[in-house]
């Protein structure tokens, strides 16, 4: 952890334009300095033609895919156009901290332009600019210059996207001020990483008088309505069981953000505001509502009932096998899954936090390209949009469909029959082995999970005899249940931000990997795979819960509770954070809070 | 400025719980350490019926005047209830400074329930309340409940003053989610602080499409506004025309916050978003309107020509002598004050800081005591409200009516003149030198005016001989220029806050004083004034003008200007800070500001 904080740091100072001031100063023959905003310009609309030729790349979203991949992508070899109704990249994961002020908002963004412009470039690319300067600017000014020109960020929402005619249609949301609404681009690559939205399960009333937690709007919102809360149940004149009400606070869903959430909100009150609002100490209620039977239930079971333990002795009540039905103005309808009773309780603010849906500019793609079976946007394991060409899918917004390894198992038996003799020979079998490991990953978490050392294994007959021969029939029977290990990778920042990294690996080897493909073989038709497919790598997930204590799965089925862990946590989340600047904000807002507690101003 | 910088640290320190957790210790007889609440809430309810013979002071606003009256208020002597829209006092001098980034918004808050809870007692009263403390609580938390039940703060708007029965209406401004909408409170004593709003002297349009400076929520919007226009004029497929009009940042009003915007925008700008946003860098204009012939214009004149010179060197256009009549939605409207010609700028954001206006709940308190003709509500030097009993008003919403010496010429000459002789001797003149110069503040003005040593000088003869006596008439024309003297207070932080301090004050002094007197004497009734008039006392003002350079009038008539003005400004606007934690934030601010820039997330 510390060595990639250490790693990270390194590579942040690297990017800084200190580093290139001294390069230009350094090459001091070939440039000099002028305050000749005209001469920028010049050099800058100077090298257009040059870009006719690059491919465009359009990028929507600059959430944790999408920035992570404009973050590793060669930016000087497309003509990428990025389109995002915000123009910067939020630090979801600390989102429920700063809906009680414990992380100030502004400390988890960074304007995606800021992140491009502290890019490192390849050493070649700052050569080939150092070469073609002619210009009487700093070379650091118009490197930053030809950054900021490669990389055309627009704030748009996207409002449609046209396969058939690659084209994307996006609209402003800058205000009513502006002439023009609708603007059209073209792409020759199309990157979707817009994430997906809340879902509500049509439940009525969710839209009209629910809190989410998706964006940074949404925690400043939902700080805001918490001390509304408290500033309501203190008026006069109004009775005790009203001001009970107003103080009740409901969490719906009982996944990481909720019980974050619900975490986060009780030490807020216990630790700030109970002695600012102590008259209605006694009022205040925090519950949770998890449809299942445990919360936290995609989490080891030790740290899902370690949660439950910790929030019984907070006193935040948790309501099992509890679905929602509907929330009116004052009120929240449930249903007990077991006995079927439906009750209400009155409430003074819901957050809902149950799950993501596909956005309707996803769900139109989607009719478009043959996908309207489908729950969410399929590609395939290189990410690429299936029935689509040209187009990637990241992120929240699409799902990896993965090859069953019983459809191609024909092809496979027949490419690993060399000699076609009908049987496979563990020498033939080894020749393939490393491509169908590559290729269908299940097969890595199938032998894992059948403690099998080595994929010869599989052959083995029933009494575990190795075979010298396998017919194809045995072949299927060896790899039946293999499948059954496959599974749809979660909804998290890591996962995007992993698939972005990959992606933007094959958009910079796009050309080279042409003429020599480095993936696996392919077994259905003849050749390579131009890249390797995506594979994800889990490092664990953190759940904190208040209190200075968290829990951790941790690599290697380890789990980790309380106080040290939420050091841990510090740590980690500290050096995940996209620049310094966040960086230092967010370890000074923790110091802060320490220090002087967090804030309770409504603004 | 230092002196007051640490004598405020250390007043700061001994209002900390830490103090009181000592002295809860060191009595360590009296009390011991309980987790109940109950316990707590006993001792809050137990002490209500005693406060039922406490006076009810309603104070209206938590700005600078409602802040420091409460401040330095006696909490424990009244039954005081707070009702303001706002539950934080802002620190709004550094308001321009928020719409830029260079200070975070929550660093120049407190909310006023952490400013109450950290107020130190009166050494009596915590003695009192020692004596009085036999729960099982921690003392310091006790004392901290007493100070919340003492201070009822409610987070509403007020909508009508009744003075006639003495009742002020309020209505709750905390979302749909609450049954009761008005709320009705009576009072013994009315403190009016709610400030003015902006003038918009009528013009059309200005409503709808400019923003204004007053609220922390207005830096916010300006803010996300200045980043929108920079994100539409990089959009694609506008003409530079366009892109020139969304770039113009209009300011109407050249005074301090205009001044002090159009700096702040020029530094972002040039600081920080030309990097970001290169291509539009040279399209950038800010113009400053003013109506006047200068830039500010209540300041020295070597500041205002400083100020209009490094505005033109920092291409900042200010158009002097005209007059906006219209705003459109994309157009701003003005009038040649010279030659009467109407012509029309286009325009991407306007802020419109003209000065200020009475509120509609003044004005219509003001028809209600009689006041209808008046601009502003006015009061007498004792900050009572005239034609209205027990009601105060301070600050912006208020002006003092201040009374003209030759109103009261005749009485002060027959009280002089102890043995009614018709004229006055030296002798007798000196006995009531000190109460006129005490009731009059003008006075001691024009001496300075006249370069006169003391008021004895104003009964010499025109040749500038001592008289032995004079008589009325020649006292008359002695005194008759003195009224011109009179100037009416700036609607600024520095008088409300002053006022503020001394209407606490006088309330914790009502009772010692209504036995002992402690004003001047009384020339038209007999007997003397229960208190000292309200007396101004100007510490100077700064007009922050960017680029790490600021003017300063201080006191004494001293001119301070350039880089180290701007360093004497850092200091003070930091010791100036409500608390502690806003200290420490508004520098850490300023501090990260030179290390990583101003944030351009549009957030």
């Amino acid at each position: 952890m510390w060595n990639s904080f250490f790693g990270r740091a390194f590579r942040d100072l690297r990017s800084s334009s200190q580093l290139l001031v001294l390069l230009g100063i350094s090459n001091g023959g070939l440039l000099a300095y002028s305050d000749s905003q005209a001469d920028v310009n010049a050099l800058v609309s100077e090298s257009a033609p040059q870009d006719a030729q690059k491919k465009k790349v359009v990028v929507l979203g600059t959430g944790w895919a999408g920035t992570s991949f404009l973050k590793d992508l060669d930016i000087s070899s497309y003509d990428i156009r990025v389109v995002s109704p915000r123009n910067y990249f939020a630090f979801t994961p600390l989102l429920p901290s700063v809906t009680c002020g414990t992380v100030e908002s502004r400390s988890i963004v960074e304007p995606i332009r800021n992140i491009i412009k502290k890019r490192t470039l390849p050493l070649t690319v700052i050569l080939r600019e150092l070469n073609l300067a002619t210009e009487i600017v700093p070379f650091s000014d118009a490197l930053i210059f030809r950054k900021m020109e490669w990389f055309n960020f627009m704030k748009l929402n996207v409002s449609r996207l046209t396969p058939a005619n690659r084209r994307v249609l996006c609209r402003s949301n800058n205000g009513p001020l502006i002439g023009k609404e609708d603007f059209m681009l073209d792409y020759d690559y199309l990157v979707i990483a817009i994430g997906a939205e809340v879902n509500t399960f049509n439940t009525s009333g969710v839209m009209e008088y629910c809190h989410f937690l998706k964006e940074v709007e949404d925690a400043q919102r939902i700080r805001r309505s918490v001390i509304d809360c408290f500033e309501r149940a203190v008026l006069p004149d109004i009775t005790e069981q009203e001001r009970r009400s107003i103080l009740h606070f409901v969490i719906v869903g009982g996944g990481p953000t909720g019980v974050e959430f619900a975490a986060e909100l009780h030490d807020f009150i216990q630790e700030d505001l109970v002695r600012l609002y102590p008259t209605v100490q006694d009022l205040v209620k925090i519950t949770v509502i998890q449809s299942g039977e445990h919360i936290l239930n995609t989490y080891d079971g030790r740290i899902s009932s370690f949660a439950e333990q910790k929030f019984q002795r907070d006193g935040i009540e948790v309501k099992t096998g509890c679905r929602v039905v509907g929330v009116s103005e004052k009120e929240i309808n449930m249903k007990l899954k077991s006995t079927g009773e439906i009750f209400s309780i009155p409430y003074g603010m819901i957050l809902w936090s149950t799950g993501i849906a596909t956005r309707p500019v996803i769900r139109d793609f989607m009719e478009q390209i043959g996908q309207s079976k489908r729950l969410t946007l399929a590609t395939d394991e290189w990410l690429r949009v299936e029935g689509c060409q040209n187009a990637y899918a990241l992120g929240d917004c699409a799902t990896i469909n993965q090859r069953k390894i019983m459809e191609d198992i024909l092809d496979i038996f027949r490419v690993a029959d060399i000699d076609n003799s009908g049987t496979l020979t563990v020498t033939e079998f080894q020749d393939v082995i490393q491509d169908i490991l590559v290729r269908y990953p299940q097969v890595d978490l199938y032998l894992k999970s059948q403690h099998l050392q080595n994929m010869e294994d599989l052959l083995k007959d029933p009494q575990g005899n190795e075979r010298k021969e396998v017919d194809i029939e045995e072949f299927k029977i060896a790899l039946a249940q293999v499948d059954s290990q496959m599974k749809s990778l979660p909804a998290t920042a890591q996962v995007a931000a992993q698939q972005g990294t990959y992606l933007a690996t094959c958009f910079n080897h796009m050309e080279q990997c042409q003429t020599n493909p480095e993936g696996p073989r392919r077994f259905r038709k003849s050749g390579r795979h131009r890249f390797q497919p995506f594979r994800y790598k889990h490092f664990g997930q953190f759940a904190p819960l208040g209190g200075e204590q968290a829990a951790a799965e941790l690599p290697g089925d380890w789990i980790s509770i309380g106080h040290s862990t939420q050091w841990l946590w510090y740590s980690v989340y500290a050096s995940k954070q996209v620049s310094w600047r966040t960086r230092v904000l967010v370890v000074s807002d923790w110091t802060r809070r320490f220090i002087f507690g967090r804030d309770s101003s409504r603004i």
